[in-house]
């Protein structure tokens, strides 16, 4: 692997946008863009108070703290040492805005999931991105994980046969009851989150649904065809959506199950793959991240770790450590932005990207997971099936 | 705990209906039966073909084998020392007519599941039983798993608070590839399973889903309401329906998703469920049956093991070993017998049974998994929701 | 595998001595016995007290209950039924005495363990049994699960390289306080145990200790050499041993460590083996009985699972079903069982015992185990290193 | 928590010594030293080769790379931006001498474990620290796993009551085969670890026996005073040590058991520990890490997990996710960073470092270690106890 900084002879500089305050993804955007050294975060704008912006900014050390965003490309424009590039973590309804300026201002982008809260503004960001030519990468950071790489391969070398069948869970405990109406429960981060109209139509979907949805279609590399789907509230009183229970169908014929909630108390953020071919099956697991399961019948299954030589090039790229030595949620993370890395210096060099970097989850895959949400939403509505908008 | 042969003076009389041969299910009923000395095996008719049903009583060393169902019952009504209940464990058409046989007898019956291949003659057995005030009980022997009548007390007891959402999973892979193209790979005892007049109209359905249904409804103590299905064969060619996913609607507005397939190549039977209230959450696999998670919000979970001291009474008296000696699958189904065995010895003693005899899948909750089956194919044919109907 | 039955046209008759009362270990065997059917449980002296052995034999339901021991065995040789064999499972003082009666008698024994409470006696024992040419099987009983046959075949086959590393644990925590100051909490059963005259030595090494020496031997099939120790009591107050440390030096040049305690406040019974070779190692533990890690370097682990067709055939036959349909310990006590049925069968017909059955444990297992109990207790009285006598 | 940048108004600047080139370490600590942004890495000497060293500092992206660590001392201290720690990642038997030049320069250190080659050289070092009033750092990394720390906390406030028991174990398989006598096996890095004048006396304890010692005394707050060990190679023809059995004495009482090896053919790097006291237990594998089983008689185990808010604020104040967004290797070594830069901002700004820094292993720790390998190593060669010489 070539790094960034043999390859342009310095870090890339990346310009923040969003994160602060009591935000829980910008410490991880933060932490996963210098986990490679890769890029030195230089500009921020953390903050939408333009004074707690520059505050904000100050107190991490930043160099050049922005009041605000249009400001920051502006300036940025201007120096020689410029941003190379943003990371936008802000509410999912600025998202589409921010992108643009940046795209419009020459820079690549590393934006926070869901890319935005319609189908329809995805594909203009989406078009926006590939008109310009530039990077648009979207932090889908479980797509990071060196086992899921290795998933991916494995379906892709034919390790599972002809796929037939897949489920994908994501479960979660912190809205199990109804905080929302316990003004100490609901935070700020919370509160925008369940507001429909900047969180998005479906919060569960939006949150992590997206997540399960890529995850599966990046493992598996097909796209989901139609769904019949049960999304809604399981706590009375509750607007926004919490749960959702969809039954899948995948091209090429496979089928499948996602089930997303927030609600099942005391659940810890347990994101699960399991997916079965003619002959063989895999599954994954967060909370055992650094291993998967390669099943197949009637012998023994395989247990396959994070780091061993006889990986698939991509995952044992993917990995930093030997097997054994355990690796989590800021690597994974890290390496959605080595890839953002390595396809943004490549652009500037005028050279191929890492070929691992082709993992890397785009502003297509966003539109794909916003097509995704809108026919669950669609089958719910109507009780029957609906067909996934192609993008 | 009174056993049998205290309430009784002498252990109850068995006879066997089925399970010879390269039958998987004949010895399990044989163990379950005989492993706390509830029961004497003394008649049997191993199979349906008289010459070979007297060959093989005798090699199971039977007293009394039979050549067919209605010898049996004949000759054992004359005898004072005659059975006083039957095993039923033929294939899934002929539960109907042999339990009736057993019924008309006088006897109290245990039989497999699914109970019949349809709801209406599931109905008929279920008066029959009743009209007769005789036991009958089916073998759904994972709610005889002792974390398993922990989970349904805990739930019983509202740890969970108000339950919310419910998942079951039962994944196996033995149908993986079309097995049943392949002479050498089609057994006898997949021939009928597969075949829907003898297996039933959807064999993933009658023969795990069942289980799964059962389980779920053990467990939250709630009855499914309505359905949103897409139940079939994922592998070309196949006939009978290999896969189910279905989406649920419990009684009280709890939600949930059910998966169950036996064509996840490599998968070995991995039946879980997890359950979500607003206070709490559950967690069991049958890969590691001696224990059940609990789950609190933002609190540690807790770690229940098979015969912890501290267990509701029902979960305690299922076990017979310490914590940390482990028991399994046989344990759990012979729990079924014992709870056979009490309800038996009771009725015939004219005795109150055992408290957690009342843990006993009966023949109405073999009518409701059959009800749950129907309901499951009018959805997938409709491709909308289907009420189950009321039993 | 021919049956008890088919080779001798009955099952073998069963004497008890022991087991009655609050006996833990009464019921596992008895349940054990009849598991697979090779056995009918006829007669039975249940207690050292006339009066009480009596009632608890009409309690159990068998036929025949005696008031001693010399009594049962007069009267079953002069039956043309008499018992064919007795099962010991009385307090370890007394093995000695009852298994030299029942020889003299003629019977085949299977036997609780400790052997004896001294290796002297012990070899007394070996050297009449087979003086007799008698069966004498010892409950080694988790050398019966068939994952440690398969970790035995494994070894034995060369998989793993010429071993160079062992570590068996075993780790309870019943006595973790002072349990025997507190006449509440102190049973009949544990009060024998910890009185040295009759529960021998060191209660830990007899009680567990040898478990863990035999799962050892057994799968590695090598002798411990020389081992250094220290046993005793960490619990202040305590005079019976709890817990011993052992580091040891195998025949072949390997080396390896036990740890087996009583002492441990929570744990529950956590046997654990793992053994490494240069080309692969292996683990087990009893918390997951049914499966067997295999590892080599640089590669994916193996998993095997109990019941698959790919095992060993001493594997495959200990296991009566399917994987993923979990067998445990009242299986694995069974198949120890099964072993002596299948010795005690063929020494009867005078035909060679089925190929599995020499896979169970015997009297010369407990010789064995005495003289590493005496090894270890020299060891920790000289400090220094201890050989282990030869038997 | 204060960051670094609140406190001093800029990052501390970090020195690096070592890690250059194939090292395994090296990125460990550049990336665990970025992770929290207390550190700028600006000035290096990455290699004992002085053409390598500018090389590799170039590549690195370091503002200032130096061709020796003389050089790089003099220079930084001329410079008003100069280092104001270093970071120690050389060969064993190099530390004393860098860590003697850094703090006669006035400069805190952070240091690679084993400390030194020898106990003697270990105080030494610990001395000088002192008499410099400088602050120095061992990278016991373990130690920065967040739920060791709760395991810290929890023996701290009593939780298991009296102590003991303990087990520690880290078996690794590295070194199944005889790879040292397989040039294209030999790395440069395994050359240095395996002679015993550059590695030191006892490779595996050296390696990892320091770490599980450390851990061990880290979680229980208590000495190890004496020791009956076997430690050698069980390799034929190997020369440094590969494994070390060791029987634990405690102070107060406690006994325990420590297995290293890395002989241990396909384990990867299993780091456990048990510990048992009156009240109860706990249990913690670096495979699992993000979770700490607290054990207790009779009632069910509680899984702690990492991030949960009812922690103790140690283990707290470690996570940087909430739970089920799992932390691994970096972030545990990332915390040794975090307690590093917390005491050496503190001390520069004449405060208070934060509570938590407190859990940072130091020069003593390491000495310790020393303490423990010449009493392991000098029960070896006498066969029996060896004291722990107080340090």
């Amino acid at each position: 692997m070539i790094s960034v900084i043999e390859l342009l002879g310095r870090r890339l500089r990346l310009g923040l946008i969003g994160g602060g305050g009591a935000s829980l993804i910008g410490p991880v955007h933060r932490i996963a863009a210098r986990l490679d050294d890769g890029f030195e975060l230089v500009a921020g704008v953390l903050s939408s108070h333009p004074e707690r912006a520059l505050k904000e900014a100050e107190a991490l050390g930043l160099s050049r703290g922005y009041s605000d965003v249009q400001t920051m490309l502006a300036a940025e424009a201007e120096r020689p040492d410029g941003i190379d590039a943003v990371a936008i973590m802000t509410p999912n309804d600025s998202h589409q805005a921010y992108a643009e300026m940046a795209l419009d201002a020459g820079l690549d982008v590393i934006c926070d999931k869901p890319l935005t809260n319609d189908l329809a503004s995805a594909c203009a960001l989406v078009a926006k991105a590939r008109a310009r030519g530039l990077v648009f990468c979207l932090t889908h950071n479980y797509s990071g994980y060196p086992m899921l790489r290795e998933a991916k391969s494995a379906v892709a070398a034919g390790e599972l046969g002809t796929l037939r069948l897949v489920q994908a869970n994501y479960v979660q405990g912190s809205l199990g009851s109804h905080v929302e109406g316990n003004p100490e429960a609901i935070t700020d981060r919370l509160r925008w989150r369940l507001d429909p109209t900047r969180g998005g139509l479906s919060h569960v979907l939006g949150d992590i649904g997206t997540h399960a949805h890529q995850m599966l279609t990046f493992v598996t590399g097909r796209r989901v065809e139609a769904v019949l789907a049960d999304v809604g509230a399981v706590i009375p009183g509750r607007v926004a959506h919490d749960t959702a229970s969809v039954i899948l169908r995948l091209e090429g014929g496979a089928r499948g199950v996602m089930f997303v909630t927030k609600a099942a108390t005391g659940a810890e953020n347990a994101l699960t793959l399991e997916a079965y071919g003619e002959e063989g099956g895999l599954a994954w697991a967060q909370a055992s991240a650094n291993e998967l399961r390669i099943m197949r019948n009637a012998r023994p299954a395989e247990l396959r770790t994070r780091g061993l030589p006889t990986l698939h090039p991509y995952s044992r790229q993917a990995a930093r450590l030997p097997p054994g030595h355990p690796e989590a949620f800021f690597e994974a993370f890290a390496n959605i932005y080595r890839d953002f890395a390595s396809l943004v210096a490549a652009r500037r060099a005028g050279r191929e990207p890492e070929d691992y970097a082709r993992m890397a989850p785009t502003a297509a895959d966003g539109a794909e997971g916003l097509a995704f949400i809108e026919a669950c939403l669609a089958s719910t509505a109507s009780g029957t099936w609906a067909t996934v908008p192609r993008v």
